[in-house]
């Protein structure tokens, strides 16, 4: 149930959500789901939670976020094209090839997922440089 | 020493108390215990985590819950009374058969707990639709 | 369910039981229960796990466990009476006081369980150095 | 990468995929993957760990399963066909419906997943007592 | 990467730091890691979050915290000299062998880390009691 | 306790040495450690499992590895010099700058691991090409 919760969540503008093993009174394991989401969406995140599963409280706070600035861009590659996210961190700068791009590529030309991050990758660092 | 400490504070006023395992520096790995009580009940709860575990610093905030309606019935099986509780989640209402009851109705009848569950839970949605 | 499983597989000869928090495909979280039991509780065990979780299959292996020689003691505290489990560990000796015997006391006389245990440890330590 | 990995490693033969959280040395957490394989797709699965993941080892053994008869059946409800899986538990019978289905009923009717599964559930059984 | 930030963390005036395993969408397995710092120390650690880690936002909020008046000493043990920790809580003292030095002596003497914290902790036990 | 025995067991031989967090009855959190050794340390890393911890019995068992070829090289950065471990697997090769070194040049040139790693990464592809 807990994949359909999270699918559920985000496609209703949940912001992140996940989760956490945890263990209760009289050995019972539980999962502690944790959504964030903008203020706007918080009554329909906690709509979900209370309709799709069995808890019967939520616990809620406001809480501030420092988040960095970031872009996407889409490259060229010798595999076809995948975007990549460029964070802006204060004196320097990361490049993150997206997931599914390079899922896609790495299913095309039947590559080991890494090898084609990594040749994303490198292109992004050459134009960055530039 | 975790399961006395669980069962201390609940039997002293708190509504939840759940673990996490976590990793600190020089993999420890070490357990987070969380503990949620009224505010009437903080000190002793806190009074417990210091007398009866090696904390030396307990982190507390005031916590906004929201939680549903619920009531217990008692109900009649044909193996015997057992409670459920109902939850009114906006527009339409959650079964969950007791836990306790449910278990001692499996010992006695030596069947499978999820058959009782769904015996009590069966009986309960009946009596809900009426 | 978990806690309700695990106390029947003990009282049913297993040896020791234990889950762990695993991740199945689709972001689901699950309970992987470890059950170490001698040859002949197998079939019984085995009949629990599948009466009373949802699972559909089990693995199962022929396991080598070396154990230490341990035996348990009974000795008289300024508390009360308490059991310790003395075990041989080749060169030296481990004393652990027994778990349910202290949290009685503890109960007793409202003290820190383990301040408890401290007191059962020293005197079984005295005992056995002489 | 962990749920690319996954879904490779099902989609080339393996029964069952499944993670765990693990403490290293030096703090490190790492995720431990297990997958379950019949013999003749070993080597495949052994070849995508090694090409998709950093790890430099894999260890194996030889694993005896017990697994319980089991069935899979169309079923009609108001809400539409779903299916349902019949497992044969020795001296009774449990029906578990299937996710993917309910998940597909739950979106078309605007309906908690929980309701679309006791539905399904709730006429399977009655099938299967006649 | 986790046990180095871990280190930078603390010797850049974190407080604490410590990792849970959390489970994200598409089956992802991740690390949350949480710091605990003072007010003055959180740009500083917010920095290191984001230069040393790929996180593309941080949650912070502010934690009252309470925290027990402890006390370190140095005694003087047959194998050697070692800190014990003294924490006063409310209405009784618990001591706490310091463990860095518990491992140097038990590495000098070729002794159980264990047997080692037992000896510093009865003659702290005997000098606290005069 | 557990990082201690971690190094004392990676320090006699084990090859690899991993946590992870289990439940047991009665709430009751626990580590579960696991050690991979060759044959011929068996005895001394049963021995320290049994002096170091509280364990009353150890599970062992033969175990199949596959691993596959790496060397370590020592390569020329501007930064510094750093090894890098080449795992050969199969049809392609990847290569992992070695943490401590990285860390080292990190520490040195006060820049992000992450960055230090990219460098070293970098080069190490360049030779590998030629």
């Amino acid at each position: 149930m807990i994949g359909y919760v999270m699918d559920l969540l985000l496609s209703h503008g949940a912001l992140d959500v996940f989760t956490q093993a945890i263990g209760m009174k009289k050995s019972r394991p539980a999962v502690l789901i944790t959504v964030i989401c903008p203020c706007d969406r918080l009554e329909i995140c906690e709509d979900i939670l209370f309709r799709e599963t069995t808890t019967l409280g939520i616990r809620r706070r406001l809480q501030e976020r420092r988040i960095i600035p970031r872009e996407i861009f889409s490259i060229e590659t010798k595999l076809g094209t995948a975007r990549v996210k460029i964070a802006d961190r204060n004196k320097f700068k990361t490049i993150q090839p997206e997931y599914e791009d390079c899922v896609q590529l790495a299913k095309i030309h039947q590559l080991p997922l890494s090898e084609v991050q990594a040749i994303v990758l490198q292109i992004a660092q050459s134009i960055l440089q530039d």
